[in-house]
């Protein structure tokens, strides 16, 4: 395997094995790495990443970092896969392809408190290269190379996603959510429909100025904040 | 003094007093910070920064981080200064603000070795606010303040030369050399001039893809690499 090669504000990381790249990086931001590390693990069957930020913006704010990732991913597989695979982002941190499971984004920061500006900020993803074993249990979940891209280099892909990544930040600062809100609404997955999430049930009908999600049910429209998603 | 934000993939260090930060930034770089470090000192009579960075090429590819940098000042100075005031940039580093000269861009690397991706690179700069003293004795230098800029805040202004830096590191990764170069010719000091660089002199004609400097003299023409302006 060649090394993946970054952009000049970010510095790569291997793990290997069953290592987490997500894991590793929030332990090196707790004990103080500086923004851009991206962690990663580029295995057989999965590739998997994670990127250490540090938004100065409170975190209510800066959870915009998780549909900005995964955009940078969405745009990375559009660049490197064949032009007929489709790629949908759900709320939640879901990765679609052609409509199945396929992995999914996930954060964390160093302090829950909306209003308060973290630290740092982890953002990670894990994606499915192969379905080891029996895919019958899970008929809903696909890999990368079950879905016509056995071409695309994990490694590639990988500094795809970070150069992506880096320009929509690069968008992001001199923008607002505007320009990423336009985008990620195109590449939403089950607006209009009715979902379940964070054991809230309804239609869900967009997204807020933060990228809350707004849910219909029977009597009321709530707002669900994206730091709901914030892990612990 | 309110405190710089800086985008999620930079985190700022004020320095105070007489403490240089392209040194602090470099004394960073060798205990091993990560990129995206950017120090800086807002004094009263000068706003000075350096910026850490961890670029995957060769450090002659590397190099071009200087005059992008520089770019990102005359834009940040272009979004906050009257429209009247023209901002140019030397091949040396030099930043000239209606002609007169007004700071500059320095560089400096783990290992000053062409073919060698370097471990880091830091590129900084300082920029005079305020004349201080007899500005007499050297008539063709200037001051941020003096040229109509009285009104620039050094923290906006720092905080927009990050932003427009890092718009330009994406789009450094997205399209390479080119749109870098086309933006800095059009902001070179001395094209077509009679120039006494590094030691040579001779008709500034251009760059080369790397920003190296071509300069005929009587005989030839000769490229002068930019790490050439490496420090030690």
């Amino acid at each position: 395997m060649t090394e993946p090669t970054f952009p000049p504000l970010m510095s790569g990381l291997a793990v290997t094995g069953s290592a987490d790249p997500f894991e590793t990086a929030c332990n090196r931001a707790i004990v103080g790495c500086d923004a851009g590390l991206v962690v990663y693990n580029t295995a057989a069957d999965r590739l998997s990443a994670a990127l250490v930020l540090t938004p100065d913006v409170p975190l209510a704010k800066a959870v915009a970092m998780l549909p900005l990732c995964a955009i940078g991913l969405q745009n990375a597989l559009g660049a490197l896969a064949p032009p007929e695979v489709a790629v949908h982002l759900e709320w939640e941190g879901g990765i679609r392809l052609n409509g199945g499971r396929c992995g999914s984004f996930r954060m964390a920061a160093s302090d829950n408190t909306p209003e308060v500006e973290p630290r740092w900020l982890v953002v990670g993803f894990f994606l499915p290269l192969l379905i080891l074993g029996e895919g019958g249990d899970r008929p809903d979940e696909t890999a990368l190379f079950e879905e016509g891209c056995a071409d695309v280099d994990p490694v590639r892909l990988l500094e795809s996603w970070a150069r992506h990544t880096l320009n929509w930040i690069a968008r992001w600062e001199e923008g607002g959510n505007k320009p990423l809100h336009a985008e990620w609404r195109g590449l939403a997955h089950g607006i209009g429909e009715v979902i379940e999430v964070q054991g809230h049930s309804g239609v869900f009908l967009g997204i807020d100025e933060d990228f809350g999600m707004l849910l219909r049910d029977e009597t009321s429209t709530r707002s669900l904040p994206l730091t709901l998603l914030l892990e612990t």
